[in-house]
């Protein structure tokens, strides 16, 4: 039973002059506590960047980094078969991209998300896994790392105790390994069943799975992409029905030395 | 005083997950008769390209390319400093690109149209205006080339005889110099300001300019961009406008040998 | 035991201002009979494909398409999970482009080869490479697809008759399966080993395995790579030796229909 | 007459796959004492940036920022026509960028240097000059910019107080206006010449303009571009003869607060 969660979101994902879903960063940022900000590589742009850490700081939102593969045309949904340390250094260019907006805003990095397939790769590969955390570690040591509890990433933050914040996917499927099922397009959710489904897992800590099977998830954070269709009335029930169960969505905050 | 006159709009501007404007391409392609077709460089990728032309088909409208500036962020609306050479390549290499495609759906290019600020550049530039011509020409000699009476590309292609389309930019105002006043960012425009503005410039071939005066505009198309704001509306009251004065909308068709 | 075979290798490779391995394109042009030209998603610009068309005239070499999947910084060697619409779109795209410069300066295309890891890609995937090559067929029924004896790729194209050209990698080892052992970067290679062991292949049709097997190769045409390092060398000298040994040196042939 | 002066050079402005001019950052490493390292927009990638980064470390050699137009095909030769806060924020991403890499080498950025066309639209353009200086000053006080004697950005900078380095172009021409001579692609250069031109600058602050006259100029560094033909010699003697007459070749230093 939690009495205080993050919900995060992806903003920051236009490009140039292209719009991404239904273009309501403006709207959710009013029901997140922490926003993972794309940085370039496979959405945002310099401009989008400044506009949406500004936007962040403007609604009190926690920012982070997230940094994807590079492939703008595939937005970074398309696995691209990458070694260790080629995919570190972009991420960590990516990150360092975004730390600098961060600066003129005076509004400091709280996390770092991997977008995507990069996600889904830091999550299965473990020595990819391994020298990004190593390498984050040694640059930005209290920059917590969001991911998936018991993924390649979690393990080896886990070994060098990096902070971790782990997350439930309230517009994402399970599987009964603890997965997440990832599919390319996604239908339209009802905000009631996600609403329901995050508030389970709040309260209770389970989730039931495509398996039909219930299954234990250990979290922090609650993610629903803003890209999913109609994510904006997902996640403002999402927030309501927490606020009516008393559970404070509140970000992890920046981690002290 | 026109019996009849194309209707063209930019379509097909999307990039990989991001849309522009109110995405309303399938909407408008009832209502013009000639479509141009972003060609990758500054909007559109090859899947965009392949069902925009399957959707200009279906709706039995003629299809072009649309050529930009390699600037996907700036939307090709800047300038580039580019040599006629290499210029003229970056066009031959989306001309071709659609070109296969168009082949794929056996639906002939019937124009060419440059996009943004290449459209302006080669309105301008002589010697650029004049290697594009007549590559061009050499490779296309019957591809109706869209631009602007009294442009350096019109001039050109009137050396050469290459045949030309003019165009009236129905969501553009003029100066009294005949030149589109260029603005980076429009605002809402007037649907029957607009309809009344294009139903006087095919009645009467005038249109009055910024400084109040009233210019001759010599055309075949009517231009009105898809991303304007309301486009849709735009269009679709122009468009019927034009039908109750008895003004034909139909493209000009492929030119033959 | 062959009497004539074709010698294939990789040209137009440069980017903007970059050039690649020794940059010796012009030399290499005076050895081989195929030249597979980048068109501008790995490699490649349209300025570097003009010219390079122009050269290989000049040579009386035979051109074909080279498309690679869409990264620049990774040379197209890096798999990309894509689907097969989106893979046989982008291949579309590359495939006019240079078409439209084999018009300009009128030397039609032979052939195409795909790139790298798409090459690859399509080596396996049964599925991508069934939709690749039906729309191939569609869009040019004569156009000659280089791919390895036996692969996915090569299968389809075998249901559907379209003509291929099997290549044998004169700069790459094999293993027992009769796969080409893929490796990230080349060391030097020793162009009397190369000579030989392309000779061998000429005239016993039989290549020595990494498991130090012999088994039998299918081909008409020999791939030497030009990014190999010292590629010059491995094709003037296999060049030499196919000519001493009365094998002789020709591009199969713009087919006809 | 000066007794020391600091010896500047592009690096890293390989890109992927491909290599630049001579392909000596190392060697050059040894003659120079600082290095514009390319961030990515005109050339450069992340391995690549990381990894010269660690060359100028092992040589001793002070790292700067080297940000260029978003225009790799173009190297970032071709100015493009864009907005004030566009470009500052290109800028910044890049810087970040950058920094990032510095922080995990331990090697703390210098100064900053845009690139090509950009380094020359910002000595002319005082408004995108303002906001880039001042939005620099805020983000980072005392990172030396690297800029033209008299020009707009270094206006702007001297009103603010922000610390700049001047330079002398060693393998450029300069006019009786001070400004430097831009040419498409240079041809070669003879070392001696070079050298002497520097020498003379070094010690009568006086080089001679194409119109034949002679001029005062004004700088603490001098560059020569590693793309510039024979880039090495140009570079090797230049420092052999500052060397032989006593000039000290010395980077300015990280600027205290």
């Amino acid at each position: 039973m939690k009495y205080k969660v993050d919900l995060n979101s992806d903003m920051g994902e236009n490009f140039g002059p292209w719009t991404i879903g239904d273009n309501v960063d403006k709207e959710i940022m009013s029901y997140i506590s922490s926003a993972n900000i794309a940085t370039g590589f496979h959405a945002g742009d310099p401009n989008t960047m400044s506009q949406t850490i500004a936007l962040a700081k403007s609604h009190g939102v926690a920012i982070g980094a997230h940094p994807g593969f590079r492939d703008l045309v595939g937005f970074g949904r398309r696995n691209i078969n990458i070694q260790p340390q080629e995919l570190t250094n972009d991420i960590i260019y990516q990150l360092g991209a975004l730390r600098e907006f961060s600066t003129l805003h005076q509004l400091p990095l709280q996390h770092i998300k991997p977008h995507g397939a990069l996600y889904m790769h830091l999550a299965r590969d473990q020595a990819a896994a391994q020298l990004f955390v190593e390498t984050l570690h040694t640059l930005a040591p209290n920059l917590l790392l969001f991911c998936l509890h018991g993924s390649a990433i979690w393990q080896e933050a886990k070994k060098i105790q990096h902070p971790v914040i782990c997350e439930f996917y309230g517009d994402r499927e399970y599987d009964d390994s603890g997965s997440i099922v990832f599919i390319r397009r996604m239908g339209a959710l009802d905000p009631e069943q996600v609403a329901k489904k995050v508030l389970r897992a709040c309260q209770e800590g389970k989730v039931r799975t495509i398996e039909g099977n219930d299954i234990t998830v250990e979290f922090d954070s609650i993610c629903i992409h803003s890209d999913t269709p109609s994510a904006l009335a997902l996640i403002k029930r999402t927030r309501e029905r927490l606020n009516q169960a008393d559970i404070h969505v509140k970000s992890p905050g920046i981690a002290m030395t």
